[in-house]
């Protein structure tokens, strides 16, 4: 077990981030064209148009045909459509059928209801960058990487489970010998959250490629896996009453946190020498051991 | 506006039900078959157990060819499916995919959060009975109603929605002069309750329906309505931060309430003289009126 003084390595996102963007100018490179994302913003929250913001500075506008680099790797057009809440329907239906745009994102929460979830099922399949269609979570839980069987469209993942699936990739924890699919076959990690937005689909997703998984919230501990020597298409899921989080930690080899507040700060004691911690939390809650990933 | 001692007659559902038994009746005598219909339990929630033993009752089981009676409606061969909730998502896969099954019902709540809403975009949408599949939502919120456009499939509709709709129709808010589609024109309703399940959709129905609809939680009101001579296809939404719960009462011809407990209940010294109240509650929330319905 890690001492309390024992060194901690922290990496920062943006070095993580340098060989995706790369990766992002490339594909834009061969598009020969700059996609139209479309962002609708429909309420006060500080926290929605700060994100906003943000996609509006990465996206720089670009006109077609101007050269793409590291720097500026996105040349994706963006544009912010300021709507009443009330109007939001109507307005996503119809960039639903604007050939123009290429992509609609939606600043949430919008009514910070149930009716949130009605209408993250409105974008098209086809536009909707922030994987939240039914039919691409249905997939990621199936642990089907593509849309149709020719196997030509990728399924969107979810922003945050994939941004911590290519840190743990950074961090060496997927091992590249192993076949794709298979690549976190004998980690063990720890998932402290399970939210229906980031915990579970990132359990779900950890699990399909391989590692066991300890899923943890307040209602108890669930254990994600492929079954042993992963032998499962995809992962099933088992309640483990008899567990604590001190055994979870004890055991991980990847300690991935997003908690709500210092409450509920993981015991820094039961992790494991060389651990590798991400914290998603958007506050910087304690969490120590060997590598330590803000993002 | 009525006094507290205003006549207030009650109705009661089993004579609302009996017309609609017999509409059951005579369809299941043209299917020639008995339909079958899969329950899943997958919780200890006594609610969730009561509400499948009504089922399984509802649904006696008959063997194709027997006769079909109001007394005896159903003809829909029922079978309980008590499963593990982690097999739960598994189980409706496999029931999609059995030809033999025509229709699933699932009794929630399963997790009790987020994941419980992912779990009912599960049902294949030609065997959801309960009308949850994003599709029917969708169309029930844009006045659309058939599934294709040759107008052959009508989509179903959420039933205690539809429940209370069928309710005004037998006493007489429904204007049968006025053309189908059309005939709330004229009539004000005032629902207090907008949750997901009920409220919000039964407000959209009935504006569809040609109703200038008041929606009440604790978050405001909201007018639902097609617009002035209900000449838009489908209703819109404006909110009414300048109304309180006695202005709607004041004009409403029907009070629709769903509210959590007694702290809730209505203030009946607002009512018309002549309003129809339901009340959709699980508690027999006071509500006074002229009429009155306990569903």
């Amino acid at each position: 077990m890690a001492s309390e003084n024992s060194a901690c390595k922290v990496v920062l996102a943006s070095a993580i981030a340098r060989n995706l963007l790369r990766e992002v100018s490339e594909s834009l490179e061969r598009l020969q064209r700059s996609p139209l994302l479309i962002g609708f913003l429909a309420n006060d929250d500080p926290a929605a148009r700060k994100y906003a913001e943000w996609t509006q500075r990465t996206c720089k506008e670009n006109q077609p045909g101007s050269n793409y680099s590291v720097d500026d790797p996105s040349g994706v057009i963006y544009r912010l459509a300021e709507v009443d809440r009330e109007e939001l329907e109507n307005r996503l239906v119809e960039a639903n059928n604007d050939r123009a745009i290429d992509g609609i994102i939606v600043y949430y929460p919008i009514f910070n209801n149930r009716q949130d979830q009605y209408l993250q099922q409105i974008p098209d399949i086809t536009k909707d960058v922030e994987g939240l269609s039914h039919k691409y979570i249905f997939k990621l839980y199936h642990n089907e990487r593509y849309l149709d069987q020719s196997q030509t469209q990728k399924c969107i993942l979810p922003c945050t489970p994939l941004a911590i699936v290519k840190i743990l990739d950074y961090l060496g924890t997927y091992n590249n010998i192993l076949p794709f699919g298979n690549r976190l076959f004998g980690r063990t990690v720890t998932v402290v959250n399970r939210s229906e937005t980031v915990g579970r689909p990132l359990a779900a997703m950890l699990a399909n490629d391989g590692a066991l998984v300890y899923s943890i919230d307040v209602t108890g501990i669930q254990q994600f896996s492929r079954g042993e020597g992963i032998k499962k298409k995809m992962h099933e899921v088992i309640e483990r009453d008899n567990m604590d989080l001190a055994d979870c930690l004890k055991v991980s080899d990847v300690v991935i946190s997003g908690v709500p507040g210092e409450a509920f700060a993981l015991p820094t004691a039961h992790l494991k020498e060389g651990a590798v911690c991400v914290n998603f939390s958007t506050e910087k809650v304690q969490l120590g051991g060997r590598s330590e990933v803000y993002s």
